[in-house]
């Protein structure tokens, strides 16, 4: 099985080939780049070197959110094109998942973290069982007074991971010795680690219905509920 | 300072930028290409990316071995053009201390191989003292009879690293769970880790007499030495 994985959920940006469970080409950029300009051009080029052709490929994965609005919605939109075009499967994973992937291979519980501004944050908490990465306390849009009192009540060790810098002194002392760190590199997100996650979860049904996991309102809609109260904000975009 | 790192000494290739301490762009094949046709570009297109002009370089890293003669002939010469006529800083880093930076952060010892065919590998022992990755057993082309007698000699748990697969049944036979091993990805190079690596290395003196780190002869150098009993290999080159 051919597999094409991506994720632009972040300002950094990873794609990946994979054969079966064997990544075979993967690159990743740190920096902020354009993922509308970059993000094909990529994919192509990686291709082109291995010898792919686009009908070659059987499924595309995707960092589907939390994350960047712009960054998520060029992600799944070119997902979805190509799995539709190309009659791709299809299978989304946790940009956060993505990111607690990349902790060292530990039973300790991992928190993956994207800096949200102010003093928001996307966060969640992982544990790695039996080599599978599951989901402890859920992906979640926060600020880090909550998420420092979520992490105290979990009363274990924690690797935090991702863009954690921001907030590093104010966990540090919050919790002192019960949070860790890792270094350099192992924040970025990995792409071949992303199509290697996909392995064992099941391909979106539907295509078409297939939305990034935002897990916040973005500000327009966030205006609309203000001045619709009660009414749902999916209601939001009007059925025409 | 803007460092450009680059590992081809076995199949797969890995191309990385780094802005100091910071890895921006890096790319890894794991899959056979050609080298020495595929090298160039790929340092292009990642610079290109970042908007880097080959004079904003300052440093270049490359993998100097041990490896395959092709790749490191590639590997080495493509550093020594690129130093020379941009007048970088040129560091060269064991290959097998590139993969063993690959391993999960440990105190425990690690053995990074390169499988050299037959029963012959490449292989060294390393381990992370305060965050650096120190040489225990240094690189050496050796059977894999005698690493295994090394490896029991150490008389405490070893991570191997890297070309493991075909000397696995071999090496659990003998030694049990002495040895683990780390999985997929882990196993290949990354040039981001190179760069790194490279940081506390002094650039190389003398630019035109830097050499690949082959730690054997090649086969006509051999041929050569049986020739000329007593002699020293490195007349093999006939001053003209």
């Amino acid at each position: 099985m051919k597999v094409l994985a991506f994720d632009t959920s972040n300002r950094p940006m990873s794609v990946a080939l994979l054969n079966d469970d064997q990544v075979v080409a993967k690159q990743t950029t740190a920096t902020q780049l354009n993922h509308s300009v970059q993000l094909m051009p990529t994919i192509s080029a990686l291709m082109a070197e291995q010898g792919w052709r686009p009908q070659d490929l059987d499924r595309v994965v995707v960092a589907d959110g939390p994350g960047s609005y712009t960054g998520l919605r060029i992600a799944v939109t070119t997902a979805k094109t190509l799995a539709a075009t190309l009659s791709l499967e299809l299978v989304g994973v946790s940009s956060l998942a993505v990111i607690a992937a990349g902790a060292p291979a530990t039973e300790q519980l991992i928190s993956p973290i994207f800096d949200a501004r102010n003093t928001q944050l996307y966060a969640g908490v992982y544990r790695l069982i039996d080599g599978q990465l599951t989901s402890v306390v859920a992906d979640q849009h926060t600020d880090i007074a909550s998420w420092q009192t979520t992490l105290h009540q979990l009363g274990e060790p924690v690797t935090l991971i991702g863009e954690t810098s921001r907030y590093q002194t104010t966990l540090d002392e919050a919790l002192g010795d019960q949070v860790t760190y890792v270094s350099g590199d192992a924040n970025l997100p990995d792409a071949g680690r992303l199509g290697l996650l996909a392995r064992h979860l099941p391909p979106v049904q539907d295509v078409d219905q297939f939305i990034p996991n935002y897990l916040r309102l973005s500000p327009a809609e966030a205006q609309w509920a203000a001045a619709h109260p009660g009414e749902k904000h999916t209601d939001y975009v009007e059925e025409v």
